[in-house]
């Protein structure tokens, strides 16, 4: 058999493993894809930058017109909502298992926003639709679902509150409540991703409908509220480092007594907690394998740089210097390792849900962005000030892992619930302990032996 | 399907990944492994503890009742030599790949070197039956091959020298000349594993028999010395951290004057570096798989130990305190990390043999043992002086993962390899960055803009 | 005694080993400068922010009011030129030692470049002052030095070469040539720090004069260059993780053409390596010092963070989960070390000039970025996303720590320094084995015993 | 001032921070040690291995000639007791501040037990002879104090406990009891350093007297017991990875109804937990020191190694491979920031006695032993195989060190002590803020500015 072009494609060692659980759409599409990252994202790149205007308010206006004529070649060549799985969206998904999108999904890790955006597989557009086609009424699938799916606006999901750790979602602050036929919104949000983009057309709102409700599970609920819609205030862009992520970017909005039909509920009142739990899952995973992807760009970009005969310094190649090479191979494995981890966890929520997949994603949720991040920062050291500027992706990529190591919960609440739950397995082992002690007994009497 | 006794014992999240790779034939001994290893190698860990004298000339004599008896039950059982790959070995070997190996072998891992002797698969007899059933002559194989295929006589390897910095092979200083009818070897060998054993009848012996040859590597030969036979003197048993792992330890030996028959030359003049070459390989990943079982074992313990009732400090449990339930966390994402490594690295030598798997082998080698050094460590200091003492295993554990760290080449070594293979894709990166360049341009002129 | 305030203010525990090699006037200049610090620049932090201008424009020619009334009040305090020891520059110096410096540069350390430049005590200013006080003649001391000690002017110093090795200062490509009564410079420049600020003045030009003089490191020349003078073309300023560091900033510029008199030569032909060599030294340990003093700020910050009542999650405070009672332990663990690096180096460089202190600089400067940068991320962890934000100092305090490890020579150059100078040992090392392999030898005769 | 021999001895770079705090008699003996330890000790290292009989019976019962014969020489250079400070200790003590013995104690801690025995100076018997003299009743100093502060006998404190978190002192079980004239002990302890040594004479006891108490604090007294008194049973010598330690060895006891008179109760009923307060402090600081001493012992062997003309390989020396250049600068610059983190808590407990000093000692005392473990871990990677033997003293070391890591305390009870005390400062730095934000308002007033 040939070897697949994905596998020069990311210099992985993980194909063998993998290849067999395939199906022939999915070798297909991914090597459709990859011809497509190397010929049309990849050299995209630079051309997305340029069209991004520096004028701190121009940059918010704009819709990047390299995008759009991305996103157009995209659809024409079928690499459209692969992150939306059949097996789970039978009415509007492809027939991709989280395995195989988790490889698709590192080929994009290598271009940052615009890349995923090309093939409409940006979170949090992604996240969003799957609410929608999970949990939407079919009046608000036809509203905001299928325009979604077609690239034609964006959104937002709107949780994160200002003043609040909202790593426990139940400290949300937001007031959600009915009046007559309406619903009432009053609340302040941040880093509300995507609410900057012209194209941004709606916001997916969570508070608290029923604050005395005994259960704090139940005292949220979502509601979906169309981004221009009155009382709806953009304060300003929250940034990450120096960078402001425009055109998509993190608001900071105020919700100022936005008004908006009861049938913008979503499920249903109290069941906020219930969708967001089901938002979250294998879109955990596609950041990780995206990272990996980042973390392989990165290293590819160390190589480069490293070996190349203009950057040499007293005589030698930056290569030959220090501790480079030996970087070079860390990098090398725990890039590889985390991939395989990152497959691992894929394959284990195609057979068990992301439920019975709990472990195995919140392990590559820890580990993951660190390890990207060690990467990165290698490949900067190697490019000096050079890698801190603009000049690179490499800086900007390493502030997008920092953030990554508390987006969707920080990395110490993950590493909590992987440590409780290993030490779930103490009663079995105590149990296994007790019966070792007794057949140890008897071999030595067996053995006519004193036990130690 | 019900889930696979190994899937309980190791509580590894890796078995999804690989299930479908593993022979009927395969699961089935798997399992049957499993079972022997809960009921009949664990129980005799102390017994065996108890059955070596510690008396300093005893120790160096006594055959442990236990290891027999488990021998003759492992036979029966028909858990023997399964790491003797049919595929390579046809006459000889075991229905197996390396990748079902590889997880036996972390089974066996949790029990240090009796477990695997009670299978006939300990080092360096295994390697060793490798080297005679690859380039034994009959007459060879039928006085060594098959009693040690048997599990009647032990072995050893006798490579490394004193005085010598022997990570590279071209250094070694003992002489094999051809004196008429006879081969005479003089050198002075040391850490020469197993040569301790009252059982061990066959030294393999590397030394320089052409050292005039323009090509260094074929300066050497190797010479099947029986380890009785006059002029081979055990000088002293090396110690690894105080202990002096008897009965087979490390020998200091001198071989003074030993004069063999021609008939002992294996393989052929100068041929000793092919030999080694081939014996290498598999074994590393063996260790590896080893160190991984290892690891989980230490970290079972550390469970066990943080939520012991009696062991409570200051009105709580020790999982209370501290990072421990931190700790624990990144334990088992390390030890899933490497386990997935070493499976991948096995499944590459199947699909491309020993040569094909070099990368995988060579980040297996350098990563495993570090990782469980450090899982153990935690476990260790979990133990707090117990855990350093002779009432756990884990020191020992901790001083053979040291030791790993240079066995069969220290990390440096395959992390530099490991570097310089991947400055390799340097060429082809540069080559792509060229071609990108020229797409990059036609782009920024399709978009009627100024490049940057 | 009592405390002395900088106890306090730093909560450091050095005070105790340096007290002691104060004088009274350094005594009382630290606690003017504590002082100053808590009530003057800590609360002008946000104003400073507010008052500079987001326009992409203006923000570049905007001299910050709030700075302006900071140096005047410095200096009416006489917390003026702190950094310019009187034991090396008798005319314009002030009287203290590095050793105090050092600790008054830890607290400005707290507040960025703001807090260093009300004190007249900010870089590239400081080396450029040097530069101009040993080696400018008086007609250039009286043009540049005088308005520079006054701070009336900034400067900025223009060294490091786009495309260009530059941790090699050989490798420098910018002509300087005599033509006649003129001196005429050619180059590209960027990352020239200071080179953006409207109060920039005096462009300090390194280049190469005699480029085939057979000694490398007499074919460079230093020159002064008016900022605004014709020829010097300001292409861009180079960003750092998104920040572009206005007013300042880190200018891309060319020389084009550019002619000035020969009077502008600095201390003569082909002696530019000789004054960069002098320009280094004490100012590297400023940075370090100011590293401590952000470390010790964001780690308050830390502390703040995780005892808030507000960030209470799950019922308890942030610092009651996971790691961070022991992160924060390891925080102060580490600035304590790294201190006291700082200040052993201070001293030395006190005792033995910079020249006798190269070992100890080397190390602070590996050792202090790093160890800076691993307190402040873990700060930042602390305040989540708000940590990475505009809203709280500790990203850019971040960006600033990561670009210390290459600015004045990437930490690998340092650390192989500091490894080859300890290979010196070897010889002594040696010596004393040989030595003392004779001592024991008499030892085990005259203990009548067999040497082992 | 020409250099100090501990400059050199040392590779040292903070004495110049120290240098003037040492007493003239205090750099007099500290340059006696130094030679001492040159010529007397160092080359006593292998005559120590030798006259230690391997024989499991015979070498607790050795008093090893090389030894005595060393402390003979040391008394009469006056190289005795120089732990004992007079300042604590008037009528015993030798006039030397923590801050200089501390230079004494890294001297020693590069041979091990025997180099500190030499003097007189070796765990347990200092913190013994610290108690005897504080707490010591004339009568027991006449019996106990004396012999031990002439070297004559030895002793053991006994307090660890089998099967107890003894991290925890008040979950002691031991039995201490008043019966008529006689006080009755019953207990099971283990790890009792030095109980092996034939010269053991005294065996301290911590026990529990009152166990009822109603403060936890009081329920525990100590008392004198006879080394070979009836009821005394020595049951095994604990090992250390494979090590016994022997003479001294590290005994598992068991009391049996020992009983011995009134009289031997030291301080009063109820006074054990001040007792051990008070023995240690300094003493930890003591350990710390020589572990700096031991890893730069390492180095300093690592040095040699890497430059040994016979270890080259691949035709360079080991130093020109990988990253041993790298790891010995780090070495290097862990070496000296662990250093002067010991030396300022020595000269934080003469300012300001053990209890002023908890966070300086906490902080060595986790600091320390794992920067040692790491720079002699360094160390035998460059040795290999012999790294780990009885031919290097590295492997003893490392154990030793990770030994010292729960001796005394484990890290994890160390950190979360100084975690805790950094957050103290919190209601200081809350307060802080607050009149911050006010003088930053009024600041925003003042410039006429909206605050941000």
């Amino acid at each position: 058999m040939p070897p697949h072009p994905v596998e020069e494609f990311t210099s992985s060692s993980s194909w063998a493993m993998i290849e067999d659980k395939f199906s022939p759409f999915a070798k297909e599409t991914l090597a459709n894809l990859v011809d497509f990252a190397r010929n049309e994202i990849e050299p995209a790149r630079r051309v997305w930058q340029a069209q991004l205007p520096d004028d701190p308010v121009k940059r918010w206006k704009t819709i990047i017109p390299i995008t759009e004529e991305l996103k157009e070649k995209a659809k024409k060549r079928g690499l459209w909502n692969l992150f939306l799985s059949k097996a789970h969206y039978p009415e509007h998904g492809v027939p991709l298992t989280n395995l195989e999108y988790a490889v698709m999904a590192e080929v994009l890790g290598r271009y940052g926003q615009y890349g995923s955006e090309a093939l409409n597989c940006s979170a949090p557009d992604t996240g969003n639709m799957e609410v929608l086609a999970r949990y939407g009424s079919p009046e608000q699938q036809k509203k905001w679902l299928i325009p979604l799916l077609n690239g034609e606006i964006r959104s937002a999901f709107s949780m994160t509150e200002k003043g609040v750790a909202s790593s426990d979602a139940t400290n949300i602050q937001t007031s959600i409540r009915r009046d007559g036929d309406s619903i009432v919104i009053n609340g302040h949000k941040w880093w509300i991703s995507g609410a900057g983009d012209p194209r941004c057309k709606l916001h997916i709102v969570m508070g608290r409908s029923d604050p005395d409700n005994k259960d704090k599970y139940l005292q949220q609920s979502i509601v979906l509220v169309p981004a221009d819609h009155p009382g709806v205030k953009f304060i300003r862009p929250m940034q990450v480092y120096g960078y402001d992520d425009a055109p998509e970017g993190h608001g900071e909005i105020i919700y100022d007594n936005v008004r908006v039909p009861l049938s913008n509920l979503v499920l249903g009142w109290g069941r906020g907690f219930e969708i967001i739990q089901g938002r979250l899952g294998p879109g955990r995973i596609h950041h990780c394998m995206r990272s990996v992807g980042a973390a392989q760009y990165a290293l590819d970009l160390m190589i480069q740089r490293v070996t190349d005969p203009k950057r040499k310094t007293f005589g030698k190649f930056l290569y030959e210097h220090g501790t480079i090479v030996s970087d070079i191979a860390k990098s090398r494995a725990e890039i590889e390792s985390a991939r395989l981890l990152v497959l691992s966890a894929a394959h284990q929520i195609d057979k068990f849900k992301a439920k019975g997949a709990l472990k195995e994603i919140g392990i590559a949720k820890f580990v993951v962005p660190t390890m990207a991040a060690g990467v990165i920062d290698r490949a900067m050291q190697s490019y000096g000030a050079e890698g801190v500027s603009q000049d690179t992706p490499l800086a900007r990529m390493a502030a997008g892992m920092r953030t990554l190591r508390f987006a969707d919960g920080p990395d110490e609440v993950h590493i909590q619930q992987i440590g409780r739950r290993e030490l779930k397995r103490a009663q079995h082992l105590h149990k296994l302990s007790a019966e070792l002690a007794k057949k140890e007994a008897a071999l030595f009497r067996a053995q006519r032996m004193a036990r130690l």
